[in-house]
């Protein structure tokens, strides 16, 4: 086993995590969390997402929250983008880091989207273009890169394609999700082995779900690639949409938990981010981390 | 990555999650379990345990049990016996397969079995030279491996000494326990690269617990270590006795899951095991599998 010992991670519960909650957690809550993160020596947070409230209304108040965070000069914030008018309200509030979003899937594209990958492309562009001339790094997320809810196993040749054209549009750095959680290990290696090929691995992080218990085994074998940069949730948070009750986003608790014991650094202080993760726990329903049930068990 | 085609996973549900379930499980029910178990593929069951009643209430139909169940003649059935007498009830049975105990760390080994590691050896000796003469194979779990917790971190030389003692005394396996479920990979790595100056691979299996969420990061990397052999329970149960509501063992379930998609052959059919671990759900608390938690919420 080879890896680095400075891994980035990227926390993702602010928007991938509060995204799935049923109910929506207050602004001034959201608010007071997100500085809570920000000074846990993390230097990535999504904070939130600007797409059309109708979609996502858990997330509403993205501009209110931009607004009242306050901002950690060591941070880059991030906020999920789906086109011009999201940008030009993520714009109008600074947001560091633009995230762009599609899925490797047509089908899951379609019902997450409401459009044709090829459809989607050309508005990412423009985002992409329009987020470089304000100065904003551009991030984006393929989903369903390792199995899709409706197709099943993904095509690598369809990823790299896809990785290809998010490159060629100036995205910065690609985030390869495990949507279902379903990767394995063996996958990983071979999903890796073959974007290496193409794609330089400081461009490449990794978002992997914990749905079937498999994220940490398939974070080693990225670290094992090379990669580090990782998206996890604080606790668990959001659960997965597609299998209610069982574990979403990797924990970003469990995440530190196997890396700092291997010595891996990552600046991230575990303390502030139970602690975190114990001030949203008042507010939602979805924690599924293992660091938080070990706690909950010594109350 | 480099790791076995073939894995030999160790049933030990019936024996090592029962006996953390704080009500018994009744006899017929464990026995048509058991059945079940031998039906999935599965070349090996721990059916129970000969300790003293008193110590372990929910195991004490380990005679009953051991009579009743249908033996499958690709199964070995094996038992934890603690000393002669246990020893002397689990031969009336023709267990297949004697297991011993004892643990790496002293005040563990004190709290567990009431004796300091020197005053069970010779016991366990006792116990390993009748069952050869009974033409027996002997299992010798060392638990604490990789931190306990009293004593914290374990010396690997403490383990190794106990390893080498265990195996001249004639015990044909050993299986490395991570009784707390605190170990990461690159612990993982660290044990087995000195272990494996001392003892051959073939001799060594591995017991992760899943209550931090790194067990399957644990297992990747002892199969990379060429380690074939892994214990693990139905469901994940059983739960953490020193945490309760977290994970304790790591479930069979979860381990299929991810091994069979890797690729690797176990001879157990995943439908079983999952339909075993809804059989015993009605009589437990603790099922706390991922594949469990998905088959919840299809529900």
């Amino acid at each position: 086993m080879d890896f680095s010992n400075k891994v980035s991670i990227k926390e993702v519960g602010p928007r991938d995590g509060l995204q799935n909650e049923s109910e929506m957690v207050p602004t001034d809550a959201k608010i007071e969390w997100i500085n809570m993160l920000s000074d846990s020596g993390t230097s990535y947070i999504e904070i939130s997402s600007f797409v059309h409230p109708k979609w996502i209304p858990q997330l509403k108040d993205a501009t209110e929250v931009a607004k009242k965070i306050k901002r950690n000069p060591n941070v880059t914030y991030a906020a999920l983008v789906p086109n011009s008018t999201g940008l030009e309200r993520a714009l109008e509030v600074n947001i560091d880091e633009v995230c762009l979003f599609l899925s490797a899937s047509e089908t899951h594209n379609k019902k997450n989207i409401n459009k044709s990958i090829a459809d989607t492309l050309p508005v990412l562009e423009s985002v992409s273009t329009e987020s470089k001339k304000a100065n904003k790094t551009v991030r984006g997320y393929v989903s369903t890169v390792f199995g899709c809810p409706y197709e099943g196993d993904i095509d690598t040749d369809k990823v790299i394609s896809i990785c290809d054209k998010l490159l060629t549009m100036g995205v910065d750095e690609l985030s390869l999700g495990d949507t279902i959680g379903v990767a394995d290990p063996a996958q990983v290696a071979k999903v890796l082995e073959e974007l290496l090929r193409y794609f330089p691995k400081e461009k490449l992080a990794m978002h992997f779900h914990n749905t079937r218990g498999t994220a940490l085994a398939n974070v080693l074998v990225a670290l094992d690639y090379g990669i580090t940069n990782f998206d996890s949730a604080v606790g668990g948070l959001g659960g997965c949409p597609y299998a209610k009750g069982a574990s979403g986003n990797l924990a970003t608790d469990d995440l530190l938990y196997m890396l700092h014991r291997m010595g891996v650094v990552t600046g991230i202080n575990e303390k502030n981010i139970i602690e975190a993760a114990l001030y949203i726990e008042k507010y939602v329903k979805n924690l599924s981390s293992n660091q938080m049930k070990i706690l909950k068990s010594e109350r």
